[in-house]
């Protein structure tokens, strides 16, 4: 018996939900309680989401007990708040290398278990899925339950409104468990956040009566006039109309750390027909004093000792691309007042917490809506304003249709900020920003530029910004190359690569995060390396002048390598019948798992070695010319 | 004076919204019906959308007439009911070539007037523009009114909530006109609509207050306590409910065709701060007795005669891409009871209204809801189920995120039947389905086929569904070759292409539509042609072989040049190391205006005789040899 086991002892002896559906109701406290505990040591060596974990463990395990999972199933929605649910169900163990290589996943994810119903990283899709599940249920005339379980926050944005305006009227008995916690990432926004709001003003009210007392035995009808009554004698508070008027039953709130009013609510739920709504309070970071009082820095964690906590601003070290961004940001925002900047719900993950401060009227966090906050930005550039909009790289395909009719159709000056372009490390597959060269580089009037440094990423954000149609900039996760930079606004050349080093024979033409390989392999390799800069327009003339003086030329990028900026140097050759080879390096045609950045791409032979590895083999015995360095 | 102007006196002397203003009110009625008689007259000559236009017409002149416009900005969503507004801002001579090529466009465009604020043809995006534009307008202290003016089929897409949700809370003076026909393309679906069709339902109690009265010098709280009393005098009934959840200061119902409401009212509501609501009612069609019993079939027409109106079942002629998917679905759903087909508002449109009918219980109409489609797809695919997502190529953008998080990265057999791939014709660039390719090839797991004619279009639909994984069949707006229709369900080997002529020196590789052009320029050239079949797997061994044996390789697509089909094509080149020289046709790098299918074709270069010119350019004056045929 180890340590952990003995530490744990109710938690220790639950290898699946069946073992927890034996445990008697008053156990189940003791088992939240080890749970957290668990789940605090674990996140403090692993890393990774803690603050929405610690928020949803009464909840996780009254579903678990409640619903017979796996046969009825639980549709999490983003997923970084399934930890407990994954120790609950056979996990426990792996938890100790929570989003390494070859570890398990930070999200639900269907080859992982059973239980992960629904693969999951993004917000906003649970409803959808669940709906989907339940009608499947009711067509194959199967009685499993299915349950979506959704974030306030996730509830504001558009894909959430769809699927419950489609939902309230199927014919499906669906749950829809809203986890409000009154904050997703960052602190919410929006008309739907003050209508939650005012809802939970009035729990006052609702705590005198227990929704497991009010359900029993009452049949929907009633209770909905029940209800409706209630509305009349608190005067104006109208609790959960806005989910009735999409035909949902709503139920709540009730306190989601409350097993005893958590665990009877979902047992009469679980037997009503139709589409159900229960609104459930919790606390993000609840159990443990730090996460509580600051849920934002415990949101996403590194490795910490739990006795002390987070230590704040240990700064130092290079700085991050998203803090390049912030500085510029704020430095633009000085030299020109009509910039404005759009974040959908990520200022913090973006690094504009400073600007938001300082210029507060020229700040818009719209929520959840990445949709919005594409068209919305259109809408301000109309008017002659400069809008900036900030997006990680995978959250921008949500927004691709906006991209492509109200920006790009329209050829207006918006700037896309995109963070955490390539591969981004432990939040996997569903994060890696892996395809936006692809779908951004077919949008004709688009100009896309890829920095290869911290410098230049600060000089294609000013020029992107002053470009009069619609660019993007593209960044990685994490810090660049370390170098100095200039404090001046200054601009690059639109289209215009630069030859980093002179070699012979292999050209290696390298987009953004891949010089620094390709420079490190080209001292192996003799070869030339061009910093490509842009991957549109695409440096016609360098590509040519390369072809013309080398007999191969290989082009890296960290984006799959269908449609990717390989794809705009090969059109370059063919269009100027030009036969010198190329070989294309990016990312191979299947979904990368999580794991450690250098990792995963040492695997997908984007290293030095691994590039070096590629041309060699092409080559074969031909000799390599080794340049004088 | 032309016969025209003598048959629309008050209309003929409206040159620009100014000159409406300057009349009296009590001449607007007759403006109305000159307008309405104009419209039937040029649509019924030019075709286009022809309900939606006749419903707007007392909404568009009481609009500009209240209104400061161009100064005030009025932002149409959709677009195609801006007929009116289009003869009443200087284009009533253009209606005569309306949708034509080089003619004005069918939908809103800002480089065609400066009363086109924003242009658009994808629905839902009119709030969030507006609002960014109303924002504009605050940040720069202009005093300007901005209107967003949307029908309640577009309310029911996620981005209306997430534009509302944020528009709620903005401090912009924004005024949204919800113009509630019910019904958009497709007759409604939705929680929404219910909530709208029993605020609908209580307007008899509303008829009796005008909204115009009710506002006069009532401050909007005052207001808001009146409305909450009136909800309690009338019981459970309380409209408006949701939308004043949003934070909008809700007005209405009131009638869309009366100007003698709609000028007051939109007197009123122009001074008041933040954001309104108005709710108006119209009638698709309304004034033209054979639209009004059929708004559906008056929705987009071709020409008619006014007098006798459309004449259905013409019927005749080749089958329509749409009716081969639609005869199938009806075929495959007979064979396999776990089909089931969704489509996103688009079931006429799709081809599926005999499936709808003949199986009413495995169809799902969601709404104008892209996104929510897709997922609910995968959740059904979850549990068994097997899929069938009708989308146009177009709209299919708006679903890109859910594509590649939850159908391609989980590996899900959803099939996606696109239809409108390529260039639609007179709907224009924001309907040309010319991304698709691009943006799908990227990603991994997915399957996807181009038909070359209607029998290769059912084999491929029934490849599709019975492939284990994501797919898409992508097939152009209209009729094929109109060849024979097995009525067998046969499938076709996964990722082989077929050489459909044997010729020397040039391999055409065609993909899809593309194959009949290349066909018939071949006979030109004495060139080889591959039908493609498969833009991914593309068929490797074909592209290698094609290469031995020929000394030009030319890929065709009807789709962007960039990322598209012939990309991969030369990915298959390079990773051989073959050297072979490709040439790739396809759509430039610029958004492609409206017109005629067959002249944008041929203005691309994408029919046989640019097909013709394109090689012998290239191959200069080297003798191309003739086959006997």
């Amino acid at each position: 018996m180890t340590t952990t086991t003995t530490a744990y002892p109710l938690l220790s002896s639950i290898d699946d939900p069946s073992a927890l559906r034996e445990l008697d109701r008053k156990q189940l406290p003791q088992l939240a309680d080890e749970l957290r505990a668990f789940l605090v040591d674990t996140v403090s060596k692993t890393g990774g989401h803690l603050s929405s974990n610690l928020g949803t463990v009464e909840l996780t395990i009254a579903l678990h007990y409640v619903f017979d999972t796996p046969y009825d199933r639980l549709v999490w929605d983003v997923g970084h708040q399934t930890y407990a649910h994954k120790a609950l169900t056979g996990r426990r163990q792996g938890m100790s290398r929570l989003r390494m290589h070859a570890g398990i996943s930070g999200f639900p994810k269907r080859c992982e278990s059973e239980y992960d119903t629904f693969g999951v990283g993004h917000s906003s899709t649970s409803i959808s899925a669940a709906l989907g599940m339940a009608i499947a249920a009711h067509l194959k005339g199967e009685d499993r339950k299915t349950v979506a379980i959704i974030g306030d926050g996730a509830m504001s944005a558009g894909q959430a409104f769809e699927a419950l305006n489609n939902g309230g009227v199927a014919d499906a008995d669906m749950l829809v468990v809203l986890n409000d916690n009154d904050m997703s990432i960052s602190p919410p926004v929006g008309a739907l956040n003050r209508h939650l709001a005012r809802l939970f003003s009035g729990s006052t009210f609702n705590a005198a009566r227990r929704a497991g007392e009010k359900m029993l035995g009452v049949a929907p009808s009633l209770l909905e006039f029940a209800r409706r009554a209630e509305e009349h004698v608190k005067g104006m508070l109208t609790p959960g109309t806005m989910f009735e008027e999409f035909g949902f039953n709503y139920i709540g709130p009730i306190d989601g750390h409350d097993l005893e009013s958590l665990i009877p609510t979902l047992q009469n739920l679980k037997n009503l027909k139709g589409p159900q709504f229960l609104h459930v309070i919790t606390k993000k970071g609840h159990g443990y004093e730090q996460a509580e009082a600051n849920p934002i820095l415990y949101h996403g964690v590194s490795k910490f000792q739990p006795e002390i906590g987070i230590l704040e601003g240990k700064g130092g070290g290079k700085p991050t691309y998203t803090q390049i961004f912030g500085d510029w940001l704020c430095d633009m925002a000085a030299a020109d007042p009509s910039l404005v900047a759009i974040t959908p719900a990520m200022g913090e993950g973006s690094g504009m917490i400073r600007f938001a401060r300082r210029y507060p009227e020229r700040y818009f966090d719209v929520g959840i809506a990445e949709q919005h906050s594409a068209t919305f930005a259109a809408g301000l550039a109309c008017e002659g304003l400069k809008p900036v909009l900030a997006i990680y790289s995978t959250f921008l395909q949500r927004a691709y249709d906006q991209v492509v009719h109200d920006i790009a159709l329209q050829n207006l000056p918006v700037m896309m900020a995109l963070d955490r372009g390539g591969i981004v490390g432990a939040d996997g597959p569903t994060h890696h920003g892996v395809f936006d060269l692809s779908f951004l580089t077919c949008l004709p009037n688009m100009v896309i530029m890829t920095p290869a440094d911290e410098n230049e990423c600060r000089k294609m954000l000013t020029t992107a910004f002053r470009h009069p149609g619609p660019t993007a900039v593209r960044y990685p996760r994490g810090t660049g190359m370390g170098v100095a930079i200039d404090p001046e606004l200054n601009e690059l050349p639109i289209g215009r690569g630069e030859v980093r080093r002179q070699g012979q024979k292999v050209a290696l033409l390298a987009f953004g995060s891949m010089l620094k390989p390709a420079l490190e392999a080209a001292e192996e390799l003799g070869a030339t390396v061009a910093n490509m800069r842009f991957v549109k327009p695409i440096d016609r003339e360098l590509i040519l002048e390369l072809a013309a003086g080398h007999t191969l030329l290989v082009s890296i990028e960290e984006n799959a390598l269908v449609g990717g900026a390989g794809s705009e140097v090969a059109r370059v050759l063919e269009e100027a019948g030009c036969t010198t080879p190329l070989i294309r390096l990016g990312l191979p045609d299947r979904f990368i798992d999580h794991g450690d950045q250098t990792l995963l791409l040492a695997e997908i032979g984007l290293d030095p070695a691994g590039i070096v590895r590629t041309v060699r083999e092409r080559l074969g015995d031909e000799p390599l010319l080794r340049t004088v360095a």
